[in-house]
């Protein structure tokens, strides 16, 4: 099984960080060179990647700093951590970095307080951190082709960042005869850009349909499982992913077509209802590829995300990553 | 109440028919000159007008080729309209225009036959025929604003030729406080560039939400009723509609919201499920404002319209136009 490069979006060599452009794709495939704090803030700023990728360019970014330090330089050291972690969370004020960051902070603040060399601590640990992702999220993919089974036309909506288009490998590679429909996505179409692209790349058979197709490949029974991904796990199996999840689901379960949810099992959550719903720009919606849709002055409601309730999602493929 | 240009998109004046250019929408508003049957193919072979103004455009071509005529010619004259009429047929082989056409061939034959003047009797009953329809359609546009209550917020997809907009002007001067949301409709954004500009135009409080974000918006009851437009109607009740509408009407009958149609009642077709869906080209959906956005090769899904069964729709407006 090849991987993705949705699946593992940014990684460093030597003093560089390679970050593929997800919003270049799919007529453009290349890699931002990112050789500081500031370059990766840009990157991040600029929405050039997200979710997973966005962590791999956070924690990245630690290194990148390290690279060019010498020896243990204690206090001064540590306070250049600090700096970094500030940057970096100033980013994007709505996503949660500091939580990851805080943590490569804690790291070098425990190893000063040891004694140990805070370069190689962070080193050691932010590579464990992410082998440690890479191997469960390798599992997940795994488990994802368990559920797919020979003959079935699976659908899904936005993109689950490479898992899909592995678990179709691993399928192929299984001998089983599996076939997609992707969802445009609206009004980034992710579906179309990222999804249709990585799953052909991945030489799975895949159909794009627009978001209002769904109910009519549902109801005509073109589908015989739905996969999405989440942004965010409740304690009580509730999701919230990309806008458009929601009605899938309901639809889903009006026509008892079973949807899986890979999820990150999180306790912080309580429930759905915590989870608080990101109003974006009305101006993405009444933009299609740069140009202007809508009669100016429209108004928009352009909710990111939507909240699917654990009783709409028959398994949630989990990971715990955290 | 003040007449939507979508409510009437076509109109002669002298010996020009006037076609309003749907497909410039909202950027540009103007009228395409159409001055002959040949000019009349091209503006319906581009879809520059759709549904009710490409009867329009139909009706309005014969009483233009006759514009050019003198005297009574019964025969030659009756050949002529026979050949406007095949024209007029081939111009999109997926629409029923034969029956209209047929009709206003038949008008002619029974002048001749009766020794009447034919020119006078076609242009007499093009006229009376589309006044009828006018009336009616004025009185749907009545029919629609009594069934929307003060407060209430009004989901629409796809557009529905003038009357909805109509409808909220007759609210506003009932001093009804009536908002809606209307559904961008992939792939080609009728709701944003139709539906939000002749709302607005119209005075109207009116927000585009993704085809994606119907169910948080009805989950969250922001919406107190659905209006919908139909394609076709059934002997049953059944309707065909803009693709999107069945899995509207599924999620507004989860969440007890009502959904109204207007239709155009027919006893041709017995069920939906007599209703043959067009598959309309993968290019349109491939495609956003004209760019491409789903890579090279991608297959795509793309059903013109789909069915919703009578027990979905709470209640009909119904007009009987033919």
């Amino acid at each position: 099984m090849k991987e993705s490069p949705l699946f593992w979006p940014a990684y460093l060599k030597g003093n560089v960080l390679f970050v593929l452009d997800e919003t270049a794709l799919p007529e453009k495939f290349y890699y931002i060179k990112v050789k500081n704090t500031n370059e990766a803030v840009k990157v991040i700023r600029d929405m050039k990647t997200r979710a997973f990728g966005q962590l791999l360019v956070v924690l990245n970014t630690f290194l990148l700093e390290l690279n060019n330090v010498g020896a243990i330089h204690e206090l001064p050291l540590q306070h250049k951590l600090e700096k970094i972690a500030t940057t970096l969370n100033a980013s994007r004020p709505t996503f949660p970095f500091a939580e990851v960051t805080g943590m490569v902070v804690g790291w070098g603040a425990q190893a000063m307080s040891k004694g140990e060399d805070i370069k190689a601590t962070i080193e050691r640990n932010i590579h464990g951190y992410l082998q440690a992702i890479r191997a469960r999220r390798l599992d997940r993919v795994r488990r994802i082709s368990e559920v797919i089974k020979d003959g079935q036309k699976v659908l899904t909506h936005c993109n689950v960042s490479g898992e899909l288009a592995m678990a179709a490998q691993l399928c192929q590679e299984q001998n089983k005869r599996v076939s997609f429909y992707a969802t445009e996505t609206r009004p980034y179409f992710q579906g179309s850009k990222l999804t249709c692209w990585e799953l052909k790349r991945a030489g799975a058979d895949v159909t794009l349909v627009a978001d209002n197709a769904v109910g009519s490949l549902l109801a005509k029974r073109m589908v015989d499982l739905v996969i999405v991904g989440s942004d965010r796990s409740c304690a009580n199996g509730d999701i919230a992913n990309k806008i458009g999840t929601y009605q899938i689901a309901v639809l889903a379960k009006e026509f008892e077509i079973p949807m899986y949810a890979l999820t990150q099992p999180s306790n912080k959550i309580p429930t759905g209802k915590d989870i608080p719903i990101e109003l974006r720009d009305a101006d993405e919606l009444l933009k299609s590829t740069g140009k202007s849709i809508a009669p100016k002055g429209t108004k928009g409601f352009y909710p990111g995300f939507d909240v699917v309730s654990h009783d709409l999602i028959k398994q949630p493929i989990a990971i715990d990553v955290r």
